[in-house]
């Protein structure tokens, strides 16, 4: 029987991806204990993000296959590796794809939450050792972004999960690890969102709404969403969204549509769709002198995008975000402290709840545009 | 006789540019009065600066022929035109090419100088009724941004000039009508460049040399200066640049060169060429998280820049600006000052100095890299 500081490999279920798009499949996994400095969680619930499906589907990025994709989590601390001393078995936590060493000049500065210890792990890997947790029958199965949650048990570093304190429900606050939060600091630290204002959006899913809550409660007066999905506008309305723009219904390109109602341009434009030409367009459509176009979806095809030089010599700025800004261990916990004071909106995100086994669903459902966020439940 | 009430068409000499790139021919014009709300000013000097050069060349713009070039200016009021109240005759003035309103949504921000009514005139026309105010024996001759101070005599709007103190020399300041204060602006008002951070440049012109000298005001540690021509080098050390890259002696590209020894890529980058290739080099050299790439120099040839979206992602900023930002009217007055003060350099920008009949001399001097302004007087 394992010790608490002699974990032993845990054999568990696992949603595998083994190529491009191709359906996942559950499977028996077995996940190695964490190594030192690492934690292994129990996964209660995770949810499905749009970057989930850019990087299984592949295109334009690196396929790593097979791999175990999902990285908005929330579970419970099974075992901690050998030197991690801030978390401990039992322990509630959110799992996030960039950590928080709090040691490298990226953490020290106030400016920054790109870690140059834990950044967004790209290659399927482990930070610390390059090496993956998971295997079947000896043969690896790759990791996602550090976290890989579509599983019963995963292994993350002790410093990309954030803490929980045990009165917050697991469920549909994994949202907090990814999207809502990335929406809210791209409105409030990317943006800096002021009252009064103008802000366009583009792509009303989960992080869209969450910059449109975002300016909405920064008092933006205008919140004009973008989509060529109709079902979405209805839907926007909960979150703060005052008009839509369907691409589909103008015969002019959205750019000219938002300057002429916006006489000139909106203040602040969020590309939230991950589409290079969506971000020329977002920085077409804002003004000049102070118009900032946020750049937040990850692209799926093309990854160059071009821009006249011309609008942003007239003032304008193009600028991007990972998680919003948010230095993840430091700071998402105000996040969570304001979900529990019912000062932010996280439940509405969450349309679809899906047994874990149903994953291939909650991925139908959300390529289909039906579904903000669904929860798999991995722990009934 | 004229009287001030009611002022002729005078005749007198300017540089003609009568197609791209071709010689300009110092001809006879005739300079009509000023309309209401203009000023028809004696230039006394003005500096050529690359833009003039850029937009007379006409690679990727509009040519717009024949035209009178030149915006970086002193002269003294001859005349106003109606409603003009606060400059009269005699007033010593500095012309810029970017008005300030006072009225519209943009100069009442603190966050723009991109005035809507005087904003730059880039078709060869009066803001007012987009006509010309010089012309020969009846053919209209184009303006340049408004400016036109390739002239003897030109004709400008009023909230397109600052007013100087009659104790401000008329010469070498007129380089503060643009490049200059634009290198300054970049470092102060757009970057905001701080104490110990780390700045590149890509182009060692007046432009650039401005920015090492606002970033060396702004105690900036290390100011790497980047140049095709390494005549550049020794110049820039009085303006405080304090290491130089030539990328014709480096097999990698300057990006990697800068980022190896920046450990990672410099807080600010500033592109002062006016290449969308070296835009993109100027996104590429900066770090994540914090780094800030400032366009300034406006291209010639190609005007589409691209770039990768994942270092804008990981929290990079491109941004653009004209004159740096500063409001003319409101704000150039305090650069003037400084200058008065010696808090800042500005005569050593002035490399060259000719009589306004060689102007072609002075293009040839601009072209090979032996100059970094060269003043034309004009009044001798």
């Amino acid at each position: 029987m394992a010790s608490p500081l002699s974990p032993q490999t845990i054999t568990c279920k696992a949603a595998v991806a083994w190529g491009p798009g191709e359906p996942m499949s559950i499977e028996e996994v077995q996940v190695a204990p964490p190594q030192p400095m690492e934690v292994r969680i129990k996964v209660v619930a995770t949810t499905i993000c749009r970057s989930d499906i850019t990087l299984w589907e592949s295109r334009g990025h690196i396929p790593i296959f097979p791999r175990i994709f999902g990285h908005e989590a929330t579970g419970i601390v099974e075992s901690v590796g050998e030197g991690v001393t801030d978390l401990r078995e039992g322990d509630h936590v959110l799992t996030v794809f960039q950590g928080e060493c709090k040691k490298c000049r990226h953490c020290k500065s106030d400016k920054s939450n790109a870690c140059e210890t834990l950044g967004v792990e790209g290659n399927g890997l482990m930070h610390s050792d390059q090496k993956t947790r998971f295997s079947i029958n000896g043969k690896p199965i790759y990791h996602f972004v550090g976290v890989s949650s579509f599983s019963e048990y995963t292994v993350v570093h002790s410093e990309c999960v954030v803490k929980l304190s045990p009165d917050v429900p697991l469920g549909k606050i994994s949202v907090l690890g990814c999207s809502v939060a990335t929406g809210f600091g791209a409105a409030w630290k990317i943006a800096n969102v002021g009252k009064g204002s103008t802000v366009v959006i583009f792509g009303l899913g989960a992080v869209g709404l969450a910059v449109a809550q975002g300016a909405k409660l920064r008092g933006a007066s205008r919140i004009i969403g973008v989509d060529i999905n109709p079902d979405k506008f209805e839907r926007g309305k909960i979150f703060g969204v005052t008009e839509f723009i369907n691409p589909n219904d103008y015969k002019q390109p959205t750019q000219e549509v938002v300057k002429e109602i916006t006489t000139g341009g909106a203040d602040y434009c969020f590309e939230c769709v991950g589409n290079v030409e969506l971000m020329r367009t977002a920085l077409e459509s804002c003004c000049d002198g102070w118009g900032m176009a946020v750049l937040i979806g990850v692209p799926s095809g093309k990854m160059e995008l071009s821009a006249h030089y011309g609008p942003l010599l007239n003032g304008r700025t193009l600028k991007g975000t990972l998680l919003g800004g948010w230095k993840t261990r430091s700071e998402l916990p105000t996040l969570v402290e304001m979900y529990m004071k019912k000062e932010i909106q996280i439940d509405e995100y969450v349309t679809h709840e899906l047994p874990f086994a149903d994953i291939n669903k909650g991925y139908q459902l959300m390529k289909e545009g039906k579904c903000l966020r669904c929860v798999l439940h991995v722990v009934i």
